[in-house]
């Protein structure tokens, strides 16, 4: 049983891991706090990213010989791999560590857990305080573990009638200000912007994280261009504000599986709509994030691509998690964001 | 110069009129308080509806003799004209009435105002005292009127890419039930309830307004449907439960020149796409309302028909006036509803 200063503890490990702010692709986020027997702080640890100690390592470290008989309460299942830095289960029997106590379990499906080797090491094991707020906290990273792919988020921009361009194929702009700002943000948040081969010869977009004053970020996704087809080099997406890889397939599974050994998690997928639609069909879409822009354009390019469905019941319904109204500016009328999350039906694990 | 207790009255009236409940068609909701010298109410009136004395006329008759040397404070120009009742203009000179204050002009372009006719005899006028807010209480009577023409409301239901059936026609249900419950609502407020024979021939909608359980409302809006085609007897909206009149024409303003001298007001278009784009395209459409369900379908039936439009920057882009989510329940996902504005340009009084 947990008593209260491990609760305390977790919701401090907890904070602890958001601290390090974005995502650590290819890591998640975890926390970690060393309890004395009396229930006092030891010593308190969190990752930074790939190349830098574990949250474990991290407090170990700062504890040095205090962490012999303390109490670790850490956000995720300590390790059992030796990766770039070694496995934080066999660190935590070395320290002397007594008890162990961790929120979410290890949601690898090949990895042998490190609770295993607590164990049998003797050390007391609990699990599953605070569980579903550790999970909630690598949200994406964990999905994707789960499903040993990289999380797709496609993000799709329309008029009220479905449109994303007219007849002449004018396209600028769909969205409003503000909702092209909120693209860049959740751009952000991923590790790689991917577009088909249409999309770069018909828009040439550059597919970079930018500021309000249009200056890049600093940490750029990878830009990864989808499609058999030839490109010219002088696309902006292959300019050198940010890495750029094509990949010349038309398989959604192929693109994921590659993206993965690149130890790519998370996937902001932009279309066109045919790249898009492959990815629907193929049941590898996790997220749609859609701004809708409230004018008609009665004719055009549809949004949305052909995805299979022919009658109204077999409809792509993933469940709204969220309905957002961006509010204009300057003039500009309010967009809307819908965020949808496909079941598991939908959504399939890579296989 | 109006004092405190002529704005207290005109606040009144205002109440009093709204009181009269839903639109009052082809008449406006219309109040009035008549005054004493010393500031004290005489009497109330208000309209209920064609046929019935207007709110000055019923003031009047409660007040009998105490009228004489009263204020009318009246929230809509007194009339001038003889229809179904007799000139409210004339009745307040007979009844010796000293003083009127009137909210909102009367919008009507052809109709001499009945302000000249209180001045000429010899009656103190005063006009625009909470105007705004006359306007607002009678906001589609008013351009009508203004327009000489119904006014129409645009009512779509669509997908988030702008389907409103799937590829094999199938199209129950799109919106979610609390979507249909709201245009049951906003059908209630019209006196016209519009769709083109192919909505017919294809969908056989009733057209009524009917409450949660499905029972008909006491009064129904006029079922009309507009296209030369020929229609069988036996569809639905040509049953008992409300009135139907098929219009045999493409020409969106010989319809409301038809309704308009039918004495309607406010027409609910609720489609099809056809019907709809020839009303946007004559510039006819003064309100969008547009019920998104966040679901997506890849192919089907447009929601939108070709509105002439080639360029982004020539988009039909009406001002957005309001978006609310409506909840689901019951296991449906929520439905926003955007209204939307056209300017006048956008949308043009009849000529």
């Amino acid at each position: 049983m947990t008593d209260h200063a491990e609760q305390d503890a977790m919701r401090r490990a907890l904070v602890l891991a958001a601290t390090s702010g974005v995502p650590v692709w290819p890591n998640p986020r975890v926390g970690c706090v060393l309890l004395a027997a009396d229930g006092s702080t030891v010593a308190e640890g969190w990752h930074r990213g790939a190349g830098t100690p574990h949250a474990e390592a991290d407090a170990l470290a700062k504890a040095g010989d205090r962490a012999r008989g303390a109490t670790a309460v850490v956000t995720l299942e300590p390790c059992n791999h030796t990766g770039r830095t070694g496995p934080c289960a066999e660190a935590l029997v070395a320290a002397g560590v007594r008890r162990v106590v961790f929120a979410q379990p290890d949601p690898n499906p090949l990895a042998a857990g490190g609770a295993e080797t607590l164990r049998a090491a003797g050390i007391e094991v609990e699990q599953g305080l605070l569980a579903d707020e550790a999970r909630a906290l690598n949200r994406v990273w964990t999905i994707a573990t789960e499903r040993q792919r990289p999380f797709v988020t496609w993000k799709l921009a329309t008029t009220l009638d479905g449109r994303s361009a007219a007849a002449d194929g004018t396209s600028r702009w769909v969205s409003s200000r503000a909702a092209r700002r909120d693209t860049h943000r959740l751009r952000a948040l991923c590790d790689v912007i991917m577009v088909g081969t249409n999309t770069v010869t018909v828009d040439d977009p550059e597919l970079t994280v930018r500021d309000e004053a249009d200056r890049p970020a600093g940490v750029q996704p990878l830009r990864v261009v989808v499609g058999e087809r030839d490109l010219p080099a002088d696309r902006r997406v292959f300019n050198d504000r940010a890495q750029s890889l094509h990949l010349r397939t038309r398989d959604p599974r192929a693109v994921l599986a590659e993206l993965w050994r690149r130890e790519k998690r998370h996937v902001f997928l932009e279309g066109g709509p045919t790249l898009a639609a492959a990815f629907v069909r193929a049941g590898l879409v996790d997220e749609v994030v859609c701004y809708v822009a409230p004018f008609l354009l009665g004719a055009g390019r549809a949004a949305v691509a052909d995805l299979g469905i022919t009658t109204i019941s077999d409809a792509f319904r993933p469940r709204v998690t969220d309905v957002t109204v961006l509010p204009g500016a300057d003039g500009e009328e309010p967009n809307v964001r819908f965020t949808l999350e496909p079941s598991c039906e939908q959504s399939r694990k890579e296989s």
